[in-house]
């Protein structure tokens, strides 16, 4: 976000379902395999051209498959992490390269008379079309579709169409399997690119017909990753064809050639399938990735096309969002709920990292990103990709409670990032002192319970997950001389200050957590049981949360981010020029530290989530304060102030935000779209224009809407899944009507602060009242959101 | 220091002068080493045997030579060094070895009949006297006497005698030079290991009769070393010598030999010569070293004895403490002298490291600790070593305007550690933040000028010091909106806490530069306008100075450490095993940092350093309230409780801090005295008994003492150097006698809050009032300093 102003314009097309590319950017290439990213949340592929190169970044990713790697400290401490985690770029099966007439197809030879690129948010597929003529002046049409299916789990399939044009013209395809690609190097330490540069150690490999198969396992981390590819290859009659396959250690090839005549076509379908684990033998990898080939094989081509619809249609029917007056937001909020759900829809007990599986970007890692700005959105959209998430954490609560017990602390401490669920965070200020992830993830526990009431999960997971961290707060909280519950020491979400005393955020979260801790293990007395929860332990949580201190400036009138902040210097906005954005690049830690000068929501996100705790009042006041000295140097913060924005009554102020926070991708704001898209930022749009326009919130499990529209909006409706049922809330901005869709059931919810109760199949329509009168508010010099019109 | 308790007894002798080791503690080497170390601040030999093994670390220094290391980040941040400094063994010119009839001589074979090491701290020598059996049973006397003189800085010699005693004996004597020796490895990072495994390339060496030369350079700091030496050999008349020399380029050998009968004796003298540069070219190092050599050799090994003891004589003539009623103390202060003389004696615009050099502890650097512990012992002893060093933070004052530059700070921010000037330390929380250093060095200029006015200094480099120290202060600071100027986001001494705001010390310590630079600036209008000093700005100086915020908790009736320090939870001490001490091994920063416990002095330094910023009704309760929580897992807090311990009347505690401070090496408390001598722990056992039983202050050139003693000591004499008198301070507890020895001067003083006028040749006697009621104090659990009488 360094130069919003001079971000070039997005290269895709506005279209309502998908997003096109019209000409081949290649000064864009990085950029748009990210956009173009297609996956499952177990297998993940780039939006990289068919025949590999020209390339931005090759990447093919499984969720999981990570290598360790050293990190060093130049002064090292007590129980710092020693052994870090990095995604690796597994073996790429998304290559198909063609020769025309011997004649290589690359876009950089030749000439490209059309290429297009499309995503299709319905379809589930990237398709490309395009016509090259080659240096020696044949003309061939290359049509290609590519998936990562969503109904079988380990599968990717392309589908490559070459036509000749305009004369007789002999076609060869090379389908591959490659391990081992050369990267750009990801780190100037020598010695991390060293352990990355092949980190597959070959095992076997095997042919058998069109079907070539690689084995291999990651050289630190010893995880086994099998990839295998079969092929189906279509003619016309007459057409004779060569065949012939060959494996290597590092890689496979299936050779397919004919003659075509003008008009006709070679179709050769490719199926991949992976297989991977750190426990599994040889020979059960070598089994894995075969077995869901042949799965994927008799599903057939068309097969995998009709469940990819099926699956979708079924996913925005309760999702969607639709946005009049903006197509472009409109195009935006589809793309960021598509990849939402690419990111966690088979993650099935596996991480959804920061950056889904499009890009290497944190190293493969998950943070809290996932359970404060993901989750909300799948508990609403998708809740069992929601669940599974969670599950996931619920699996890594040892190492948890390892990390805990080795940092002298009770219950669970969740790692600020990782991948394997132990800590991976080089930099213990904003990792480890980040406490407040372990609220954020019982925050998705206390969402997801109250969205679906699913007592199977409540039990098996979510309670320990309360009970765990709410052991954590009581350990790290303390009561003064005052009796005031304090948390001292913490870094809240606001990155530019850290191990501050009496965090807000922190504190509100984790008196939600103690309270949900409690409660939950009421409900549950007999799993509390079996967990040792005993009357004394739900006494004391609720003690802490009774207690909990949040310091609050009597002369200033709003909150303190953490205790002493409001009497910190302001860092010097005027004298910071645009260029030296993010500060964090070009000021040490300790110049920001001590300033009042915030990366990303803080104290606005705590309003966001614990709305609960503040009065209007103090809403406008704490943002119109807070707005002043946010420079949004985090992709995690327009959403968040989009929200409040929207409450206070900013209503063009949360337009500009809602439009940052949907268009960081498709208009690559923080120039780093290359590295993978920002997930969080993504399904931020979402909650930007679900609970900022839409007023949504879910606290205890009743339902709150306050739909109110900016100038420029014509109308909003969205669908979120609540408990079973399906509701859509669409909105002119003067009135509002909610629809319940689900036969026989009624819900109570709450309508700009009044009870309505909807019986299903009875619309009730209510009229919007008037906004509050917003308070005045400014950001820093220069730090101003971009309005919406001028994007 | 975490398990005072079972620390083995010394293994010295207790005399007045000397420390003697009788018999030898193999198992006690490298901690010998260190207590024998010899060193004039430019020239550094541990004291390993002559013959190189066994050893414990063998260890020859030159203060500057160092070679570069890379300093690696798990995540890093703008402006953290990339490059450390690690002080290197250079060539060991220390070597001679004895063969006995062809046996080599080993103290791990054979039976040592005798074995004396003895540091004559009058003589400024080690001597050592050996009897061994050899295995084949001949029996030879070896006295050895080294020393690193004070008079000739490049120059260390070795007096080196054998006789044979019960048969004729064959001996040959081995005179070497060694570079690159094997070392332990310093660091758990391999990269680091390699980088300093072999630090020197060879250039060249060479021969001349009994006088060989090597010639090196290190690998990446490029620094030229040139090691020579020559010998001169005397055997009783008859006795047939064959000599022989040879050189190779990372070793250089003279070989003796002769035929001994019982009594006669072999004795060789080897004159050793250092050169170094970063700067100078190969030819003009080659010919420094002999140049050394050729200069010693003129004044022979008894003329360097008698120089020896000439500027000892003239330096403990100054500075000698007498202690009566405890001969332990007594020896240990006087060691502590000692060795304080011989890090900084002929250091010369070199920096005196913490270990001085007598060891590789923390990489050789140097720390606050030369400015705040070791100078002010120097400006009263020895005075022109103050200034040395001094001047060598003022060269370094480039790097430090642009270290302060890249941090976007004006002025000058000198390192927190360093060998060269630029900033080392990989841990920015405590490095980078303890901006402290910089009102210490501040501080050392303005005791230097009151204690020796010396106007050249001044003018050359103290007030520019003093000037750009204020500069980083205004720019560090700023005032709140109850017009209060605080310093935010700093470390204080306490390295427990970290980047708090309104750090006492660091307050107190900033106003008083920021008033010594005013105050210098107008006495020095000329020298103050070349450096661009505006009336605005010493005006901007005295505002800050005098609106200098310093939190107080009126419900504690105590000043807190930093803000908010005393509403933060104790440490659990009672919860805290022995062997958990120190805590930063077992425990994590966060754990340490959010909590009142406390490493090293830190408020209760403040009230020392600063005791005019406090009424004595303060001073006892902040005593009282901070002892409770500091656990003295630093060498450099023992010293400064006792002097407050001494000014509230808490008299034998002070006398176990004392006791603490001075026996840290001759009884290696913390367990570490292998890696070198804690010189600022044995300063401070000088201040604990100057400023504590003495009460001697010097705030703003007054004298002010105040002396009282506490049970088990008869008496306590000290001579100090001030303003070019000298001036002593005898008292038995009861009465004080101050003596000023300089002929026709006299000198204001202040003795228990009574001035008195002194002239020369004219002792006054006045009584000892009595002590202040002294307040309850009581350390954490387990951690009370030993009683004197216990150790």
């Amino acid at each position: 976000m360094s130069d919003l102003g001079t971000t070039p314009a997005s290269p895709f097309e506005v279209e309502p379902w998908v997003v096109r590319e019209r000409g081949l950017h290649i000064d864009m290439l990085a950029r748009t395999e990210s956009v173009f990213a297609l996956s499952n949340g177990h297998v993940g592929l780039r939006g990289n051209l068919d025949e590999g190169e020209p390339h931005g970044l090759p990447g093919t990713y499984l969720n999981s498959v990570y290598e360790k790697r050293p990190l060093p400290y130049a002064e090292a401490g007590y129980s710092y992490p020693e052994s870090g985690q990095t995604v690796i770029d597994v073996t790429n099966g998304k290559i198909i390269r063609l020769l025309v007439d011997d004649e290589p197809f690359d876009v950089r030879y030749g000439a490209l008379l059309q290429h297009d690129r499309t995503l299709d948010m319905r379809a589930g597929t990237l398709c490309r079309e395009v016509r090259w003529r080659s240096p020696a002046e044949r003309v061939v049409d290359v049509k290609t579709t590519r998936l990562v299916s969503l109904t079988h789990r380990s599968v990717a399939a392309i589908c490559y169409e070459v036509t000749a044009v305009d004369a007789p013209t002999r076609v060869v395809l090379q389908s591959e399997l490659v391990a081992n690609e050369d990267l750009p190097s990801a780190s100037g330490d020598p010695r991390v690119s060293a352990v990355l540069k092949a980190p597959l150690e070959p095992i076997e490999h095997d042919v058998a017909g069109m079907r070539i198969q690689l084995l291999h396992r990651t050289r630190n981390s010893g995880i086994g990753v099998a990839a295998a590819a079969d092929h189906v290859v279509e003619v016309p009659d007459g057409v004779s064809l060569r065949t012939a396959s060959e494996a290597r250690p590092d890689w496979g090839r299936v050779t397919v050639s004919a003659v075509l005549q003008p008009g006709q076509t070679l179709r050769l379908v490719k199926f991949i399938s992976y297989g991977w684990s750190a426990l599994r033998s040889t020979p059960a990898l070598r089994d894995q990735a075969p077995a869901g080939l042949t799965g994927a094989m008799l599903t057939g081509w068309n097969g995998l096309l009709a469940d990819q619809r099926a699956y979708l249609d079924e996913f925005w029917d309760g999702a969607d969002v639709q946005v009049e007056g903006d197509d472009e937001l409109q195009q935006a909020v589809r793309f960021a709920l598509f990849h939402v759900l690419q990111a966690g829809a088979r993650a099935e007990e596996r991480p959804i990292a920061a950056k889904g599986m499009t890009g290497p970007g944190y190293d493969g890692h998950c943070f809290w990103d996932t359970e404060t700005f993901v989750l909300p959105v799948l508990v609403h959209t998708w809740p069992s990709a929601a669940a599974d998430a969670l599950r996931w954490r619920h699996g890594t609560l040892d190492a948890a409670r390892r990390r805990a017990a080795q940092l002298g602390l009770p219950g669970a401490t969740f790692p600020w990032r990782t991948i394997n669920g132990e800590e991976c965070s080089g930099y213990w200020p904003a990792g480890t002192a980040a406490f407040h992830i372990n609220a954020d993830i019982a925050d998705a526990v206390i969402r997801y319970h109250d969205a679906v009431h699913d007592e199977t999960f409540a039990k098996d997971c979510g309670l320990e997950l309360l009970i765990e961290t709410a052991r954590l707060w009581r350990g790290l909280g303390h009561f003064d001389i005052f009796g005031r519950w304090r948390i001292d020491g913490v870094t809240g979400p606001d990155e530019y200050s850290a191990v501050a005393d009496c965090n807000v955020y922190t504190s509100l979260m984790a008196q939600r957590n103690l309270r949900a801790a409690a409660n939950a293990a009421m409900r549950l007395p007999d799993v509390a049981e079996t967990l040792e929860v005993t009357e004394e332990e739900m006494a004391a949580w609720r003690k802490c949360a009774d207690a909990v201190y949040l310091p609050y400036d009597e002369v200033l009138g709003v909150h303190e981010q953490s205790e002493g902040f409001t009497r910190h210097a302001s860092w010097d906005f005027s004298g910071t020029a645009e260029k030296d954005y993010p500060l964090m690049l070009h000021h040490h830690y300790f110049d920001l530290y001590r300033r009042q000068v915030i990366k990303q929501a803080d104290l606005v996100l705590a309003m966001q989530m614990r709305g609960d705790a503040f009065t209007p009042e103090q809403k406008a006041r704490n943002f119109a304060y807070y707005e002043q000295f946010t420079v949004r140097d985090s992709s995690l913060s327009a959403c968040t102030q989009a929200v409040l924005a929207a409450e206070v009554g900013c209503l063009d102020l949360a337009y500009a935000y809602v439009a940052e926070a949907a268009f960081m991708d498709l208009h690559d704001l923080e120039h780093n779209t290359r590295d993978g898209l920002h997930i969080a930022s993504l399904a931020g749009a979402w909650s930007a224009l679900v609970a900022g326009f839409g007023g949504m919130r879910d606290y205890e499990g009743v339902l709150v809407f306050a739909p109110r529209l900016p100038e420029g909006l014509t109308g909003l409706t969205f669908s979120i899944r609540h408990r079973g049922k399906r509701l859509k809330v669409t909105t002119d901005g003067n009135e509002v009507t909610y629809t319940l869709s689900d036969h026989g059931s009624s819900i109570d919810l709450i309508h700009h602060g009044e009870r309505l109760t909807l019986e299903s199949g009875v619309p009730v329509t209510v009229p919007v009242p008037p906004a509050p009168v917003a308070p005045i508010v400014q950001q820093p010099v220069g730090r101003a959101p971009r309005p919406r019109k001028a994007y």
